[in-house]
């Protein structure tokens, strides 16, 4: 270990009880997005953000506006011929409602045992504090060892609605050798787990229509085609008995998991009993072939978010609906494409729909999924950290959700992310009594420096 | 014909302008049933029933309190040994919005080419007032044939709620040899018709659930069971590939159409391009080996009535719903039982539903089909008198609706009903600018005169 590493990790450990209580004022701050009754709250907080970057030393911070809540930016650029590290986070947070269930209150953080009760204490004003604490250990007691941006914006929990046009307006500013985002978590408080991998997405609406109006069903039942009925059938089949999908040619640019990858993630800790607790549901379910774990990160899938014809009120009303709608997204692997996915269905459609009914097929948008190397420096260089920090190599996992900013980093400045972070899966995140793990916290802030030293 | 016919039939024919303004006089009251604010209405719509009935020499005529709208009731018993008729009919009618699609007051009876336009005017003011102008040619130019009891109610528009205990209340009253219920319509009006048959209905709901909560389609999907798509899938299987219904035993205890049905069913004026323009679908559909008429009258259908589940408003959320719901009927022949459709129902869900999900069914309610021997003396003499007046005999029709009160005469006074009607397929019932073809009513009115001769 260098001496400039043992003196920043000897600044960390010393000023533990400081970190924490500069994150208990970070969360004291109601930053909510969803509403615009916050924006006080938001300003106050993209200031307070600002503040501690330039105390840090960073240059060129400032508060920028977007179309909607603003990005916090600063960067120091003071180890030329060192790479340099766009450090993503984001400093709003969810709504708190229902209030009631809180068993103190979300903007007054509160030490319970080892845990920091607070909303945003772990998604996400916990994690860029993380960044920002390590930070300091290290610039209180030397220099970074390499060039850093920090891009933190204010509107992760509302889906980023401004940040691609932001973005792409400021790539110049941005240009980075990759991203940090450390807006994943762990898979289990002994399980330092690095993301490189992420599903996109594909969003259709689909719509059975028939009759022009809703039929009486005693009158017409028996006469005409159901459109409720037709689009039950036309559901039925996306899938085969394998549960496959059934789309033509859905699977043709799929890739394969590696035998690399299936080892990976054939160590981690989400075993079938797992998503049994986590959903309550009777029995795991899935395509033939592939473990729990590899359908969640690696495999494609075609859900039904939402389904609504005729009556759906109290009692009964005996109708022939008129129409019947279904929501469907596709979760999507690389290398399949949202438009490519697009077609696949309206083939289906073309294939299978009766000509006793019409429908109509509309695509809400989508993005690719995304994957990194694992082999890149900065993989290694994370994933070394995390090692000297646990004893453990971390876990490599797929993630079967789509975080937008990945998909913004990739497409408008050509950069990939390596995703971690420090959060634990009981955190209850988005939920009422939202907690970070302490110990584990200053575990990520003592990787966060040896990462910047590992990749100076 | 004898000279107390002809009489009668003249007394029409020269009172014609008169039926046609006290016609207008009873829709005017806007005896809406379906919301209290009409109350008033109701009552005073009531009251001018019951007025008439005296005035043509009704006796106990009153009306009687039900736990909703009030019966109206009146009988004349002066022919002994003659058989006794119960006269079934509503005084209530549906609401009138969307107001402004109407070209004229839906309350105040407006006569356009031969049609007069009124909310009532067909379902079915003009059927009751038929029956009593008929009752007046008779009685003001000799004596009733045939003995007489009414039954007016004002509650059928919201499904006849206080009905049954009403009848049940009041069976020793009710007797009679039959029903005579004029709540039916013709084919068209050149073809009066009669309808000896009715469907049941057997009413469910069916929720399939899975996790105990909405899940996130990127965390979950491909590892639980889309209960959006469980549902899918088992409602797709309830029908096989000939759209015969697939629920096991479903068609034990279904009476065949005999070859005599098939003859009449295949006179009727109903073909496919009618069910097209009625309808707006783009082809028809159903049960292999039947035609549209035989499936929407003589066989028994499984609907769709609605759908919900998940995500329902605009754009999208990628969740996995935690449970879908589909409302769905049963339309019954003889001699389905309601009970055994919801054990064939429940029996299909243990045979299919897989053990990823849970359901759960629930039964509405339901009632039996019924049908008519159209031998019987009633019928023949309503049919006669059809073919006087028409110069054709009428047609006969098995309807495809369900008509509780039918249901309630059978079941309560073990009363077989005989249904027909004045009212035209174009006559826009429940909907804006309701009309009555005024000749055709007239027509009705020396039906109903010859049909009660027919009788006595």
């Amino acid at each position: 270990m260098t001496e400039r590493l043992a003196a920043a990790l000897e600044y960390a450990r010393r000023h533990e009880a400081d970190f924490l209580k500069n994150l208990q004022d970070f969360v004291a701050f109601g930053s909510i997005s969803t509403s615009d009754e916050h924006r006080e709250e938001i300003e106050k907080t993209a200031n307070w953000v600002a503040r501690r970057l330039e105390a840090l030393g960073m240059q060129k911070v400032a508060v920028m506006p977007t179309a909607g809540h603003p990005v916090v930016y600063g960067e120091w650029l003071g180890a030329p011929g060192k790479p340099t590290v766009l450090i993503y986070g984001h400093y709003d947070v969810q709504p708190v409602d229902p209030l009631d269930l809180w068993h103190s209150d979300p903007f007054e953080a509160t030490l319970r045992g080892e845990n920091l009760h607070a909303r945003g204490a772990s998604d996400m004003k916990g994690q860029v504090a993380a960044c920002l604490n390590a930070v300091e250990a290290i610039v209180r007691t030397g220099t970074l060892p390499v060039n850093v941006k920090f891009l933190i914006e204010g509107e992760e929990e509302i889906g980023s609605p401004s940040l691609a046009d932001w973005i792409a307006q400021n790539s110049e500013l941005l240009k980075a050798d990759f991203c940090l985002n450390p807006d994943a978590g762990m898979l289990g408080k002994d399980h330092p787990t690095i993301t490189y991998g992420l599903r996109g997405l594909a969003s259709f609406e689909l719509t059975v229509s028939g009759p022009s109006h809703d039929l009486h069903s005693g009158v017409f039942g028996g006469t005409v085609h159901n459109p409720a009925k037709a689009l039950a059938d036309l559901l039925a089949g996306m899938h085969d008995e394998n549960n496959h999908i059934a789309l033509p040619g859905f699977y043709d640019s799929v890739r394969p998991l590696s035998g690399e990858e299936r080892a990976h993630l054939a160590k981690l800790p989400v075993s079938d009993a797992f998503v049994l607790a986590q959903t309550g549901v009777p029995q795991v379910w899935g395509e033939a072939g592939y473990t729990s774990v590899e359908r969640a990160g690696g495999r494609p899938t075609l859900e039904i978010n939402g389904m609504l014809s005729g009556f759906t009120g109290q009692g009964q009303k005996t109708i022939i609906p008129a129409w019947a709608m279904a929501k469907i997204t596709c979760r999507l692997v690389p290398d399949q494409k949202p438009e490519e996915v697009y077609e696949q269905m309206k083939r289906y459609l073309e294939e299978r729909a009766p000509k006793t009914i019409c429908w109509d097929l509309k695509m809400y948008g989508g993005s690719e999924a995304s994957i990194s190397d694992i082999h890149k420096p900065w993989v290694t260089a994370l994933a070394n950290a995390m090692e000297s920090v646990w004893g453990t190599p971390p876990l490599f996992k797929r993630e079967g959700g789509s975080v937008p900013v990945v998909g913004m980093m990739q497409s408008s400045l050509g950069m990939e992310s390596v995703l971690t972070g420090f959060g634990l899966p009981d955190d209850n995140l988005h939920a009422p009594n939202e907690k970070m793990h302490v110990p584990t916290w200053h575990r990520g802030i003592e990787t966060l420096v040896r990462f910047f030293f590992n990749l100076g």
